[in-house]
């Protein structure tokens, strides 16, 4: 993996989740990066969302320090905003930067203490670990119910020279569209000011995390930042700048695919894809229905070719269609023609949909050009057994 | 069971479903009865929900028989219309009625198309084998993934006479508010007219079946018919209609509990109340939100009292309000005080969320008036089985 120059990472831990395993990280430019980023529209949000807010409106997207915990949301909790804030001031002051520049971060449990020295004991070892070889060592750090690391990156040759993304990402479970879904971050090199990443970021969120959904919740800690080290020197010019956007967002497509890929008890990626209909909020909405149906993703778990589901789905997304001008297929196979059962080879497409990838298309053949996909996954019984007993 | 005069009942094994259980059923007043219904808002919608509808248009609220078959929904098939519309046009031949004054209903896997003699060949069999005493056989007939038969009844004195109320449903998924969910039929012997009914009947819904989630998704069958056949002769006063519509709503939320605590997989009954929001719609959307966390629905299957996530859900309900003015209570255990973890005992409080019956209270202590409740159940390994391969 080709890295972003221009940053430094290091993970310990520090003893806020039980279990052995880094849970406290940082992501450190080297000068202070520009950043753009989103957040939960959940109105019960946690402490470092509101604070990381706070910070990056007066610092006007300044990000010297980005602070990862995993194992305590920070969030309904009676220290929570200074506990927040005693771990900015403390990073800042290890970094000699200032409090503002510091972006914090928290995934985990909601409602419990979270001991502000768990956080700042460990910073100037931390600090001292710094290296741009740790990526990977983050992404692991962050972890919570994820069962492997979630990373992308890519390279865009400019006139100026070579741009680097590269992204990580963490999430299984708790995870809905329209929102900065769980925690990512995701950095380059290029030469960019707040405004410009602003505007990449909300394009690119929108095609990725927010066409993502693994069980329609919505947790109260997700952010996702993208910080600019400007280290590579290249500006890209008005043009390059869409390339830059489409770059971006292809890192954080795969980040959201393995999201989805991931999910709490998943054995497959469910890509569903809606073509045809008259807007793309209409395709986004049929789209997102049937990838947050219960009843079509057990089937898929259980690769039953039950096409009437999916039909059903897409009926109660609130967009108004004709079922008689709707054709389904999964897995290139046509299971439903004009809103009717399609022959098919059952025991052919039961097979098809044993494999780790599962594709379904929805196509109104009378409606017009609204698209949109989104990424969710089947749903087993691990998906219970995970979270039926996360707390205790 | 004192069921309502002037209504009669059969069932029997039309062979529409594989195993050997009824699985067509009847159900016909002595005179036509007064009728209202109400019915999916999925725009994907069966053959026998469109025809019912057009039938009760033409006749104006007039039934003379009820037809409803389990194992096929009759939907999304080529000949879906034609077999409803022969199987009406038979039954009232049978009947000697007019097939306008027929009402389908049908419930089961969608795409498979059904034919129309396993409806129509057993009719004249089972209009003689009709009886006064065969209500339950009919609530059994109708099952699908059903565990048990779903009955309910009241009844009421009145100035001139006493009035009965029964009402029998099924349903254990793909069930959502906001709709006629699943298949309900209720009837009375109260005299009553068709827009006295379709009153009582919106109101009862919107506090019975409309106030219930199983697994979010909405059926393309859904269907609920109140009956009066007018046999106790008794026609409540004004006042009394406000009483018959207490009853009525008393019956239809019984069947919506038990529908909830028979969900696919479900161990326990959960009862979401919300209290003190702005306004009922806003708080019957806290509600539903909680009602239709995944993860909140896990963790009651795990005994957890993991209140952060019944918080989260509310929080992205939609509805505005300060978290801090919130306080959560977990079977009569207060376990977020203004939004803040409460102490409580933490292995007392699982024994009691072992229960099959799980409250959950919400309290908005700076909102306003509004209240509702939602029936739900907990989300358990089981659903995933029963889904997994319900089609094949």
């Amino acid at each position: 993996m080709k890295l972003p120059l221009g940053f430094k990472y290091a993970a310990a831990h520090a003893g806020i989740r039980k279990v052995e395993k880094d849970d406290l990280a940082l992501i450190v430019p080297d000068s202070p990066a520009r950043a753009a980023a989103v957040f939960t529209r959940n109105v019960v949000q946690a402490a470092p969302v509101k604070l990381a807010k706070q910070n990056l409106k007066i610092s006007k997207g300044k990000v010297a320090g980005v602070l990862i915990n995993a194992g305590n949301a920070n969030c309904a909790t009676r220290t929570g905003e200074r506990v927040a804030l005693a771990s900015c001031k403390a990073l800042a002051k290890t970094l000699k930067t200032r409090p503002e520049y510091i972006v914090p971060a928290s995934t985990g449990v909601i409602g419990v203490e979270l001991d502000a020295k768990l956080l700042t004991a460990p910073l100037p070892q931390l600090v001292a670990d710094l290296s741009a070889e740790k990526f990977q060592t983050v992404a692991e750090a962050i972890m919570t119910t994820d069962t492997r690391p979630k990373t992308a990156s890519e390279e865009v040759q400019f006139s100026d020279g070579l741009v680097r993304v590269a992204g990580m990402t963490k999430g299984s479970g708790m995870i809905h569209p329209n929102m900065a879904t769980t925690l990512g971050f995701v950095m380059t090199d290029a030469v960019a000011d707040p405004e410009d990443l602003t505007d990449i970021l909300r394009f690119a969120t929108e095609r990725s995390f927010n066409s993502l959904t693994v069980d329609g919740d919505m947790s109260t800690n997700d952010t996702v930042l993208l910080l600019a080290s400007g280290a590579s020197k290249v500006k890209p010019s008005g043009k390059e700048r869409k390339v830059l956007q489409e770059v971006v967002t292809w890192v954080m497509e795969s980040l959201a695919e393995q999201i989805a890929a991931d999910g709490e008890g998943a054995k497959k990626l469910v890509i569903v894809r809606t073509v045809g209909f008259k807007t793309t909020e209409d395709a986004r909405k049929v789209a997102r229905a049937v990838a947050n149906s219960p009843l079509v993703k057990t089937a898929i778990a259980g690769s039953d070719p039950n096409w009437g589901r999916i039909l059903s789905a897409a009926g109660y997304s609130g967009v108004s269609f004709d079922p008689a001008s709707i054709d389904i297929e999964l897995q290139r196979t046509v299971v439903c023609k004009s809103g009717l059962a399609a022959p098919f080879d059952e025991g052919e497409l039961k097979t098809k949909l044993d494999e780790s990838e599962v594709r379904i298309r929805i196509v109104n053949k009378n409606g017009g050009k609204g698209e949109a996909r989104f990424f969710t996954c089947d749903l087993t019984e691990g998906y219970i057994q995970i979270n039926g007993s996360y707390r205790t």
